[in-house]
């Protein structure tokens, strides 16, 4: 089921080329002021249009409050937050309903629904319904610099393309005339020690779940990650230096035994290269059973990372708010006028 | 809080030291076989004191049916499954109390539960409980060989301690005296098409969140993982090559979308080294505020990741079997005898 | 949090004086056609303006989907279903601020909110909310007749203002120039039998929790209901009578043990007067603390009774939508064209 | 599935004549003193034998702390305590397994488990394991009186076999050689405004929720209750009278729009008789499909009802303290001593 959250909960809906893509968000304290400019810089950040490497179609994003905000503040209700989607090209999709296009959703979505979902622009499994994520994560993240001002998610990219710099990175793209993958790479600076807890609601659990309901994701790794695995255990514990758990190294990431411990977490997501590419493919026509090759029409990124990392700071955020509401760290309601 | 699933819900209990460590399984179809020889194969391969490099420790971990069984076969209701604890040593721990030991949970416990947890050998933090998860693992294993025979979860070492075999990984820690990390690899083959769904209950969703709930995890990468973030789009992508979803590469690791293509699934898992290491330390004391050296005593594994497998396969099937009832492929009752 | 269900979930949001109210369905089954005149018959039972006693406001309540339908059909993805809200006449609320209305939400949603809460037409409690429940019932009764025919959920006013006829009841109310309350009886005869659990997930328990959920409901009672207090073992028994379960009487309202045994399941619930009344009442005026006297402006049912017999079907189908889910009596695709 | 709770989260196993029946408990905060002769007068209070009119079937009931327990206080870690069965007399039920007893869940346990449930003593329909909801509401109760003194939950039989008293209600039935029903008020003073939301997860919702999951329930009413149908609005309104929410009379029990008002919360709960009754009855033979007479041999309550109160308070407990739990309003740890 499309929703996510013990305390601050969240529901997505839409498809890519239906009338609006909107996220649903219970459990928001009272108070907060809210309104369009909150959202902008995020949704700038990942937008098309404005990035090199990014797809052409670009839509006004003008989120829409259908409930929740009163007098520009949350009213404690479930926030309804809704973006009308309007720079839709349906026909480039028309002609391809017979053939699943390789590393896209359409031949599972067939599978899954029996033909019946809405498969223009990807439908429900569309990267534009990262719109919802990233204006739940605009929420999250007052919410947290609310009751958390030192504590700061922030995401970027860490390699592009193989290379170290994202112009590096795509200038390969455009050269090969295909796409590309990277990783983006995410700390959270000021977490409060104790939340999370051992075994099915660690904090690797949580985020790692968020993460991976981000469309193109291949792996996360946590502190060493996946160099810890060839590293000594002397020289992969970090030493407690003080009483209040500052750890000497932070090879952990942060987190031990699924719980915070006050150090800076960080982890890395690897982003597949976009499945879009320019470069002719092969596939099964379902209707023919026949092998064919085609190229993909459409507006399409050359690298999909570069729009992960607010959508990566937004699924963070929302899971630390969570954590800290559970941890009875969030207020009810905010500057209470009682 | 310590609970999973949807349909097929697990919550498991204990503290390494304390009368027992459990698991209750809600959900179980009723009529299905179940017995103490049913589990000794997956507990003997999580056992310490068989297998070299792991903990003389060893339990004899009889599963004891509290409730939920009947005649030999799962009665329909929920199905609680303990282990005595038996062979414990707690003195080993008494004196270590006010000094937290780096990369194990000893101060985030105190930090979280405020100097109340069960500090004794890792307490409710320890991978003692990982019998709870295998045992539910086995009960899983079950009903999916009975509804899906040809569906095989799979997990090994595919790496040591930085080496190709387990010997050579092994011998490394042997002769630094030390700890070491690995990698485990898990498939699974014989996967229905169409479980999981895009966003919040992707199949990575639900698979790193429960193996994240394993102790000791860095990271884990589905398909190619990591590496895609340097492949090219028209590499990367898996063509479709007949009206099955067969594809001709699976660099997406038999899942698209979030939902299962049918091809294999294949992920790889980081597992720290121990931390409990024979060699020396420095840690803070909390009672005097002053940075002391030690040495763990007690017996502990040269590398945790030699148990890791047995209980990456156990969370694995729990979220495949959970995923399988979801989606109607699992009866409510085998062998209904009404 | 305002969500509900296991497999077919259910979350609602939206103020009375909002831009609209909507309910989010996740957990529907691709292939169902579905379309704005399938909601009309429904809607239209629970519409002001046409009843006599109801409220003159009337919406026009037509449906709108914002997502998970294509082509006349659901497409398996989130189906958002959202009314807006055009009938409403704020100011006559803007006056009563400072006052909270006896038997209104207002002094607990101060309260609760800090004073945030959006207070006009009574806000996220108001009843107009109900036409979100109505619209997933109404999704509801259309999967249920597509697996089930013959399960016929119905729910009438069996008793209006102490009266036995709807028409004595108002006229009791109209003379009294008052608002009075009454009693729904729902039944669902073509049960399948074995739904439902013992213990937390007992049918009478999601039932009761879900028509709890309507506003101004008082209390619920099963089969003798109230009654059984009173009666002996003996005679309240119901013999079982063939081996399909059928029994002789029906006491239990079609449920033993938490779960259906196949016979009409049959509840009442009692609905309170409506709290909005014409006759003067006296309240706090929070800004002086001082008691005052006042009438209630604005339009208002002579009985919110009359409006939820169609609501109380509409709960009744959603839970019973999920109880078929999780027993794998509800297809994942209607008339599958794969 | 047999959980519930948000932050507070209770599970409970068992069958009646199986090993033992526990509960788990998760959420609980660490540093709560517990013991075995805590539960003692609640446990008094539910068990037979001792009050005149039930079972003379007793256990020892003594409370084991499986887990979640170390040096006499909460851990924070998951809460296990069971009780072993040993009053059993297994083969009262042997010869019955063929006849489904009118009132009892055989014949629903049959057509759900497919024969294989434990039908022994009613397995895990049983009323046995009513203890474990007993045994949760104790630990409960002490951390509702942990952090709010003056917030008591108290239930009572108000009314027996019709009667007003205990005594003739059960007079009424011994002479009869019969069971008789009865009716259980609870209040709950003391309690804080503003928990509780509007919808789905209102206080009435939760509340019968959590009392239909106690066997042998009918109906359940709050505040005036069913009296509501037949009151005017006027009358039944409750005027506010201070700026606390304090109300001049309290029709509505404490909870307006879902949400505690701070006023008493009273409702009323209904008993059916008990369904083992000394008087011959009529049942289908599910091997021959014939009618059969039968007597009920066992040992039986004369009055379930009397039992019930305890359980009541239990699970009212329970969820008042996981809506304090979600209002953040009990401490993670009690006494902290970090």
């Amino acid at each position: 089921m499309n929703s996510f959250g013990t305390l601050f909960r969240i529901s997505i809906y839409g498809e890519s080329h239906g009338q609006e893509t909107g996220v649903i968000l219970d459990g928001c304290p009272a108070g907060l002021e809210i309104g369009e400019t909150d959202f902008l810089p995020d949704l700038n950040r990942r937008r098309g249009g404005a990035q090199k490497g990014t797809t052409p179609r670009s839509e006004a994003d003008i989120p829409e409050f259908h409930s929740g905000v009163f007098k520009g503040k949350t009213a404690g209700s479930p926030l309804c937050i809704a973006f009308k989607n309007e720079n839709t090209r349906s026909e480039d999709y028309e002609k391809q309903k017979a053939i699943p296009r390789p590393g896209h959703a359409d031949w599972v979505a067939i599978k899954k629904f029996g033909g019946y979902s809405d498969y223009r622009g990807g439908g429900h499994f569309s990267g534009r319904l990262t719109v919802s994520l990233v204006a739940a994560g605009v929420v999250a993240k007052k919410i947290l610099s609310e009751c958390y001002p030192e504590l700061k998610v922030l995401a970027f990219i860490s390699e592009l393309g193989g290379m170290q710099t994202v112009e590096a990175g795509l200038q390969r793209a455009i050269d090969a005339k295909d796409s590309v993958g990277g990783i983006v790479t995410c700390t959270v600076s000021g977490m409060p020690p104790g939340l999370g807890e051992p075994f099915f609601n660690s904090v690797e659990s949580l985020i790692s779940h968020a993460v991976f309901s981000i469309p193109a994701i291949r792996g996360i790794e946590f502190g060493t990650g996946f160099k810890a695995a060839s590293m000594f255990g002397s020289e992969h514990n970090d030493a407690i230096i003080d009483t209040n758990g500052k750890t000497q190294t932070n090879h952990a990431g942060g987190i031990v035994g699924g719980i915070s411990n006050g150090n800076e977490i960080l982890f890395r997501v690897a982003v597949k290269p976009t499945s879009s590419t320019p470069k002719g493919q092969q596939s099964i026509n379902l209707d023919t059973g026949k092998l064919e090759t085609f190229s993909v029409k459409g507006r399409h990124d050359l690298s999909i990372a570069l729009r992960v990392p607010v959508v990566v700071e937004a699924v963070t955020a929302i899971v630390l708010t969570d954590l800290l509401m559970i941890n009875r760290l969030v207020p009810a309601v905010f500057g209470d006028k009682r």
